[in-house]
Protein backbone atom coordinates (compact mmCIF):
# COMPACT_ATOMS: atom_id res chain seq x y z
CA UNK A 1 0.00 0.00 0.00
CA UNK A 2 1.29 3.24 -0.94
CA UNK A 3 1.62 5.77 2.26
CA UNK A 4 -0.82 7.95 0.44
CA UNK A 5 -2.92 5.74 0.58
CA UNK A 6 -2.53 4.72 4.16
CA UNK A 7 -2.71 8.80 5.18
CA UNK A 8 -6.20 8.89 3.45
CA UNK A 9 -7.77 5.84 5.32
CA UNK A 10 -5.57 6.99 8.70
CA UNK A 11 -7.53 10.17 8.11
CA UNK A 12 -11.11 8.78 7.31
CA UNK A 13 -10.89 6.66 10.81
CA UNK A 14 -12.03 9.07 13.75
CA UNK A 15 -10.73 8.46 17.10
CA UNK A 16 -12.79 8.39 20.09
CA UNK A 17 -11.10 9.28 23.74
CA UNK A 18 -12.53 7.20 26.98
CA UNK A 19 -15.21 5.36 24.79
CA UNK A 20 -16.12 2.70 25.53
CA UNK A 21 -14.64 3.24 29.11
CA UNK A 22 -11.66 5.75 30.28
CA UNK A 23 -8.31 5.28 29.00
CA UNK A 24 -9.41 3.30 25.78
CA UNK A 25 -8.99 5.22 22.42
CA UNK A 26 -11.95 3.67 20.33
CA UNK A 27 -11.18 3.68 16.24
CA UNK A 28 -14.46 4.58 15.00
CA UNK A 29 -14.35 2.84 11.40
CA UNK A 30 -18.00 4.51 10.51
CA UNK A 31 -16.05 7.96 9.24
CA UNK A 32 -14.01 5.75 7.05
CA UNK A 33 -17.11 3.72 5.71
CA UNK A 34 -19.20 7.01 5.55
CA UNK A 35 -16.59 8.29 2.84
CA UNK A 36 -17.09 7.15 -0.71
CA UNK A 37 -13.68 6.95 -2.03
CA UNK A 38 -11.98 6.10 1.73
CA UNK A 39 -14.37 3.24 1.61
CA UNK A 40 -13.66 2.04 -2.22
CA UNK A 41 -10.06 2.56 -1.67
CA UNK A 42 -9.62 0.36 1.37
CA UNK A 43 -11.75 -2.95 0.08
CA UNK A 44 -9.74 -2.53 -3.63
CA UNK A 45 -6.53 -3.03 -1.30
CA UNK A 46 -8.09 -5.46 0.72
CA UNK A 47 -8.84 -8.00 -1.45
CA UNK A 48 -6.42 -6.83 -4.38
CA UNK A 49 -4.10 -10.35 -3.51
CA UNK A 50 -7.08 -12.16 -3.55
CA UNK A 51 -8.58 -11.26 -6.67
CA UNK A 52 -7.02 -14.17 -8.87
CA UNK A 53 -7.72 -16.60 -6.02
CA UNK A 54 -11.00 -18.03 -6.69
CA UNK A 55 -12.30 -17.29 -3.11
CA UNK A 56 -15.67 -19.10 -2.65
CA UNK A 57 -16.84 -17.58 0.37
CA UNK A 58 -16.47 -14.30 2.38
CA UNK A 59 -17.14 -15.19 5.80
CA UNK A 60 -18.39 -11.80 8.13
CA UNK A 61 -18.68 -11.03 11.46
CA UNK A 62 -21.19 -9.52 13.22
CA UNK A 63 -21.88 -6.73 12.81
CA UNK A 64 -19.34 -4.68 11.34
CA UNK A 65 -17.57 -7.11 9.11
CA UNK A 66 -20.94 -8.01 7.85
CA UNK A 67 -20.34 -4.61 5.86
CA UNK A 68 -16.84 -5.18 4.87
CA UNK A 69 -17.58 -8.22 3.96
CA UNK A 70 -20.60 -7.32 1.93
CA UNK A 71 -18.50 -4.97 -0.29
CA UNK A 72 -15.48 -7.49 -1.19
CA UNK A 73 -17.99 -10.44 -1.85
CA UNK A 74 -19.23 -8.38 -4.08
CA UNK A 75 -15.86 -7.22 -5.22
CA UNK A 76 -14.40 -11.11 -5.57
CA UNK A 77 -17.66 -11.92 -6.84
CA UNK A 78 -18.07 -14.75 -3.46
CA UNK A 79 -20.60 -15.89 -1.42
CA UNK A 80 -20.92 -14.17 1.95
CA UNK A 81 -21.26 -15.84 4.94
CA UNK A 82 -22.23 -14.63 8.67
CA UNK A 83 -20.57 -15.42 11.68
CA UNK A 84 -23.22 -14.63 14.15
CA UNK A 85 -23.81 -14.15 17.92
CA UNK A 86 -25.52 -16.86 19.62
CA UNK A 87 -29.47 -17.27 18.45
CA UNK A 88 -29.59 -15.36 15.47
CA UNK A 89 -29.38 -17.94 13.04
CA UNK A 90 -32.36 -19.67 12.26
CA UNK A 91 -30.70 -22.82 10.07
CA UNK A 92 -28.89 -25.21 12.42
CA UNK A 93 -25.58 -24.03 13.83
CA UNK A 94 -21.84 -25.06 14.80
CA UNK A 95 -21.18 -23.15 17.73
CA UNK A 96 -17.52 -22.41 20.00
CA UNK A 97 -17.22 -19.94 22.82
CA UNK A 98 -14.61 -17.36 23.26
CA UNK A 99 -13.75 -15.56 26.19
CA UNK A 100 -14.82 -11.30 26.73
CA UNK A 101 -13.43 -9.51 28.90
CA UNK A 102 -15.99 -10.24 31.55
CA UNK A 103 -16.97 -14.12 30.88
CA UNK A 104 -17.58 -16.05 27.81
CA UNK A 105 -19.75 -15.64 25.00
CA UNK A 106 -20.84 -17.57 22.02
CA UNK A 107 -20.68 -17.40 18.06
CA UNK A 108 -22.43 -19.71 15.57
CA UNK A 109 -22.16 -20.59 12.09
CA UNK A 110 -24.67 -22.65 9.71
CA UNK A 111 -23.37 -26.03 9.61
CA UNK A 112 -24.00 -25.54 5.63
CA UNK A 113 -22.17 -22.00 5.64
CA UNK A 114 -18.76 -23.56 4.27
CA UNK A 115 -18.44 -26.69 2.32
CA UNK A 116 -15.04 -28.59 3.31
CA UNK A 117 -12.23 -27.82 1.06
CA UNK A 118 -13.83 -24.40 -0.02
CA UNK A 119 -11.40 -21.38 -0.01
CA UNK A 120 -12.95 -18.86 2.67
CA UNK A 121 -11.40 -15.47 3.71
CA UNK A 122 -12.39 -14.28 6.96
CA UNK A 123 -13.58 -10.23 7.54
CA UNK A 124 -13.79 -8.00 10.72
CA UNK A 125 -12.73 -4.31 10.65
CA UNK A 126 -10.59 -4.37 13.93
CA UNK A 127 -8.32 -6.97 15.42
CA UNK A 128 -7.33 -6.34 18.83
CA UNK A 129 -6.59 -8.83 21.40
CA UNK A 130 -7.89 -11.85 18.36
CA UNK A 131 -10.10 -13.77 20.42
CA UNK A 132 -12.85 -13.52 18.44
CA UNK A 133 -11.36 -13.48 15.11
CA UNK A 134 -9.58 -16.95 16.65
CA UNK A 135 -12.96 -18.46 17.79
CA UNK A 136 -14.36 -17.57 13.94
CA UNK A 137 -11.26 -19.41 12.65
CA UNK A 138 -11.90 -22.16 14.90
CA UNK A 139 -15.48 -22.42 13.52
CA UNK A 140 -14.59 -21.85 9.83
CA UNK A 141 -11.79 -25.26 10.17
CA UNK A 142 -14.58 -27.29 12.07
CA UNK A 143 -16.92 -26.61 8.99
CA UNK A 144 -13.36 -27.83 6.81
CA UNK A 145 -12.72 -24.28 5.10
CA UNK A 146 -9.67 -23.34 3.66
CA UNK A 147 -8.82 -20.15 5.54
CA UNK A 148 -7.18 -18.35 2.72
CA UNK A 149 -6.80 -15.08 5.14
CA UNK A 150 -8.20 -13.11 7.74
CA UNK A 151 -8.33 -9.50 6.94
CA UNK A 152 -9.18 -6.51 9.11
CA UNK A 153 -8.36 -2.72 7.97
CA UNK A 154 -7.31 -1.66 11.23
CA UNK A 155 -4.69 -3.70 13.31
CA UNK A 156 -3.87 -2.76 17.11
CA UNK A 157 -0.95 -4.94 16.92
CA UNK A 158 0.17 -4.57 20.92
CA UNK A 159 -2.97 -6.39 21.67
CA UNK A 160 -1.47 -9.63 20.30
CA UNK A 161 -4.26 -10.60 18.28
CA UNK A 162 -2.48 -10.93 14.78
CA UNK A 163 0.38 -13.30 16.52
CA UNK A 164 -2.66 -15.28 18.02
CA UNK A 165 -3.88 -15.69 14.18
CA UNK A 166 -0.37 -16.56 12.81
CA UNK A 167 0.61 -18.82 15.64
CA UNK A 168 -2.93 -20.39 14.14
CA UNK A 169 -0.87 -20.62 10.62
CA UNK A 170 -3.72 -17.94 9.16
CA UNK A 171 -2.23 -15.62 6.53
CA UNK A 172 -3.71 -11.99 7.73
CA UNK A 173 -4.14 -9.10 5.92
CA UNK A 174 -4.59 -5.64 7.79
CA UNK A 175 -4.29 -2.15 5.85
CA UNK A 176 -3.51 0.39 9.47
CA UNK A 177 -1.81 -0.33 12.33
CA UNK A 178 -2.18 1.91 16.12
CA UNK A 179 0.62 1.06 17.93
CA UNK A 180 1.67 1.91 21.37
CA UNK A 181 -2.57 1.01 22.49
CA UNK B 1 -36.65 -8.16 -13.95
CA UNK B 2 -36.50 -11.43 -15.51
CA UNK B 3 -38.67 -14.53 -14.78
CA UNK B 4 -35.81 -16.38 -14.75
CA UNK B 5 -33.99 -14.16 -12.28
CA UNK B 6 -36.42 -14.08 -10.11
CA UNK B 7 -36.51 -18.16 -10.10
CA UNK B 8 -33.05 -17.90 -9.10
CA UNK B 9 -33.16 -15.93 -6.26
CA UNK B 10 -36.72 -17.16 -4.96
CA UNK B 11 -35.31 -20.81 -5.15
CA UNK B 12 -32.17 -19.14 -3.51
CA UNK B 13 -34.00 -18.55 -0.43
CA UNK B 14 -34.55 -21.12 2.24
CA UNK B 15 -37.70 -21.18 3.85
CA UNK B 16 -37.95 -22.15 7.65
CA UNK B 17 -41.25 -23.95 8.79
CA UNK B 18 -42.36 -22.53 12.97
CA UNK B 19 -39.11 -20.12 13.19
CA UNK B 20 -38.94 -18.44 15.46
CA UNK B 21 -42.66 -19.56 16.63
CA UNK B 22 -44.99 -21.75 15.58
CA UNK B 23 -47.28 -20.90 12.26
CA UNK B 24 -44.43 -18.57 10.91
CA UNK B 25 -42.74 -19.23 7.91
CA UNK B 26 -39.14 -17.92 8.18
CA UNK B 27 -37.67 -16.45 4.92
CA UNK B 28 -33.43 -17.20 5.54
CA UNK B 29 -31.39 -15.10 3.05
CA UNK B 30 -28.34 -16.66 4.48
CA UNK B 31 -28.78 -19.62 1.08
CA UNK B 32 -29.12 -16.62 -1.09
CA UNK B 33 -26.28 -14.63 0.48
CA UNK B 34 -23.47 -17.69 0.16
CA UNK B 35 -24.81 -18.26 -3.43
CA UNK B 36 -22.14 -16.37 -5.13
CA UNK B 37 -24.23 -16.15 -8.19
CA UNK B 38 -27.43 -15.34 -7.23
CA UNK B 39 -25.78 -12.84 -4.32
CA UNK B 40 -24.49 -10.70 -7.11
CA UNK B 41 -26.85 -11.09 -9.50
CA UNK B 42 -29.33 -9.92 -7.00
CA UNK B 43 -27.21 -7.17 -5.78
CA UNK B 44 -26.79 -6.22 -9.42
CA UNK B 45 -30.49 -6.56 -10.04
CA UNK B 46 -31.44 -3.95 -7.03
CA UNK B 47 -29.45 -0.93 -7.32
CA UNK B 48 -29.73 -0.93 -11.47
CA UNK B 49 -32.46 1.74 -11.52
CA UNK B 50 -29.69 3.67 -9.58
CA UNK B 51 -26.93 3.76 -11.17
CA UNK B 52 -26.53 7.24 -12.95
CA UNK B 53 -28.33 8.84 -9.54
CA UNK B 54 -25.30 9.65 -7.89
CA UNK B 55 -26.01 8.30 -4.68
CA UNK B 56 -24.29 9.62 -1.99
CA UNK B 57 -24.70 6.97 1.19
CA UNK B 58 -26.30 3.61 1.00
CA UNK B 59 -27.49 3.31 4.88
CA UNK B 60 -28.26 -0.36 6.41
CA UNK B 61 -30.33 -1.43 8.82
CA UNK B 62 -28.33 -3.77 11.57
CA UNK B 63 -27.76 -6.45 10.88
CA UNK B 64 -28.77 -8.00 7.62
CA UNK B 65 -29.25 -4.90 6.15
CA UNK B 66 -25.10 -4.35 6.72
CA UNK B 67 -24.56 -6.96 4.53
CA UNK B 68 -26.31 -5.93 1.36
CA UNK B 69 -25.50 -2.48 2.09
CA UNK B 70 -21.56 -2.73 2.20
CA UNK B 71 -22.25 -4.34 -1.62
CA UNK B 72 -24.46 -1.92 -2.84
CA UNK B 73 -22.24 0.91 -1.73
CA UNK B 74 -19.55 -0.84 -3.36
CA UNK B 75 -21.35 -1.30 -6.46
CA UNK B 76 -22.54 2.22 -6.33
CA UNK B 77 -19.52 3.67 -5.43
CA UNK B 78 -21.33 5.32 -2.80
CA UNK B 79 -20.28 5.66 1.30
CA UNK B 80 -22.08 3.41 3.78
CA UNK B 81 -23.99 4.51 7.13
CA UNK B 82 -24.95 2.36 9.47
CA UNK B 83 -28.59 2.59 11.60
CA UNK B 84 -27.83 0.49 14.97
CA UNK B 85 -29.72 -1.01 17.59
CA UNK B 86 -29.60 2.05 20.31
CA UNK B 87 -26.09 1.58 22.56
CA UNK B 88 -24.06 0.48 19.82
CA UNK B 89 -22.55 3.97 18.19
CA UNK B 90 -19.70 5.32 19.73
CA UNK B 91 -20.18 9.15 18.35
CA UNK B 92 -23.39 11.54 19.03
CA UNK B 93 -26.51 9.73 18.09
CA UNK B 94 -29.60 10.66 16.92
CA UNK B 95 -32.81 8.38 18.34
CA UNK B 96 -35.81 6.84 17.35
CA UNK B 97 -38.35 4.88 19.15
CA UNK B 98 -40.16 1.82 17.41
CA UNK B 99 -42.88 -0.17 17.84
CA UNK B 100 -41.97 -4.17 18.24
CA UNK B 101 -44.10 -7.30 19.08
CA UNK B 102 -43.73 -6.69 22.34
CA UNK B 103 -43.02 -3.08 23.37
CA UNK B 104 -40.49 -0.53 21.91
CA UNK B 105 -37.10 -0.58 21.09
CA UNK B 106 -35.04 2.50 19.88
CA UNK B 107 -32.37 2.04 16.66
CA UNK B 108 -29.69 5.08 16.27
CA UNK B 109 -27.41 6.88 13.72
CA UNK B 110 -24.42 9.12 14.42
CA UNK B 111 -25.42 12.87 13.86
CA UNK B 112 -22.82 13.59 11.23
CA UNK B 113 -23.51 10.00 9.21
CA UNK B 114 -25.71 12.02 6.57
CA UNK B 115 -25.42 16.13 6.09
CA UNK B 116 -28.71 17.32 4.49
CA UNK B 117 -29.73 16.92 0.81
CA UNK B 118 -27.61 13.60 0.43
CA UNK B 119 -29.06 11.09 -1.54
CA UNK B 120 -29.59 8.04 0.55
CA UNK B 121 -31.02 4.38 -0.24
CA UNK B 122 -32.09 2.71 2.69
CA UNK B 123 -31.54 -1.20 2.23
CA UNK B 124 -32.91 -3.97 4.62
CA UNK B 125 -33.38 -7.95 3.38
CA UNK B 126 -36.67 -7.66 4.34
CA UNK B 127 -40.14 -5.70 4.56
CA UNK B 128 -42.64 -7.32 6.89
CA UNK B 129 -44.83 -4.49 8.72
CA UNK B 130 -42.38 -1.89 7.72
CA UNK B 131 -42.07 -0.63 11.73
CA UNK B 132 -38.14 -0.71 11.60
CA UNK B 133 -37.75 0.74 7.65
CA UNK B 134 -40.37 3.57 8.75
CA UNK B 135 -38.41 4.45 11.74
CA UNK B 136 -34.88 4.54 9.87
CA UNK B 137 -36.65 6.65 7.52
CA UNK B 138 -38.00 8.87 10.12
CA UNK B 139 -34.06 9.17 11.62
CA UNK B 140 -32.59 9.98 7.57
CA UNK B 141 -35.47 12.68 7.13
CA UNK B 142 -34.54 13.55 10.45
CA UNK B 143 -31.10 14.56 9.65
CA UNK B 144 -31.77 15.97 6.17
CA UNK B 145 -31.73 12.95 3.66
CA UNK B 146 -33.40 13.03 0.22
CA UNK B 147 -34.30 9.46 0.24
CA UNK B 148 -34.34 8.27 -3.05
CA UNK B 149 -35.62 4.44 -2.22
CA UNK B 150 -35.99 2.09 0.10
CA UNK B 151 -34.85 -1.22 -0.94
CA UNK B 152 -35.40 -4.80 0.07
CA UNK B 153 -34.89 -8.25 -1.12
CA UNK B 154 -38.36 -9.84 0.42
CA UNK B 155 -41.32 -8.11 0.64
CA UNK B 156 -44.25 -9.86 2.56
CA UNK B 157 -46.77 -7.17 0.89
CA UNK B 158 -49.91 -8.66 3.29
CA UNK B 159 -48.30 -7.22 6.10
CA UNK B 160 -48.16 -3.90 4.75
CA UNK B 161 -44.59 -2.68 4.99
CA UNK B 162 -44.46 -1.53 1.56
CA UNK B 163 -47.81 0.49 1.66
CA UNK B 164 -46.89 1.98 4.89
CA UNK B 165 -43.39 3.93 3.56
CA UNK B 166 -45.41 4.57 -0.01
CA UNK B 167 -47.57 6.68 2.11
CA UNK B 168 -44.54 8.46 3.98
CA UNK B 169 -43.79 9.13 -0.06
CA UNK B 170 -40.86 6.84 0.09
CA UNK B 171 -39.93 5.02 -3.34
CA UNK B 172 -39.73 1.01 -2.10
CA UNK B 173 -38.12 -1.64 -4.50
CA UNK B 174 -38.28 -5.12 -3.78
CA UNK B 175 -37.22 -8.47 -6.10
CA UNK B 176 -39.23 -11.19 -4.58
CA UNK B 177 -42.93 -11.33 -2.84
CA UNK B 178 -43.98 -14.01 -0.94
CA UNK B 179 -47.67 -13.52 -0.50
CA UNK B 180 -50.83 -14.94 1.93
CA UNK B 181 -48.38 -15.19 4.68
Amino acid sequence: MTRALEEVLRDAIRTIPDYPKPGVLFRDITTLLGNAQAFRRAMDELVAPYADSHIDKIAGIEARGFILGGAMAHQLYAGFVPIRKKGKLPHETVRVAYSLEYGLDEMEMHVDAVSPGEKVILVDDLIATGGTAEAACRLLKQLGADIVAACFVIDLPDLGGRAKLEAMGIDVRTLIAFEGE
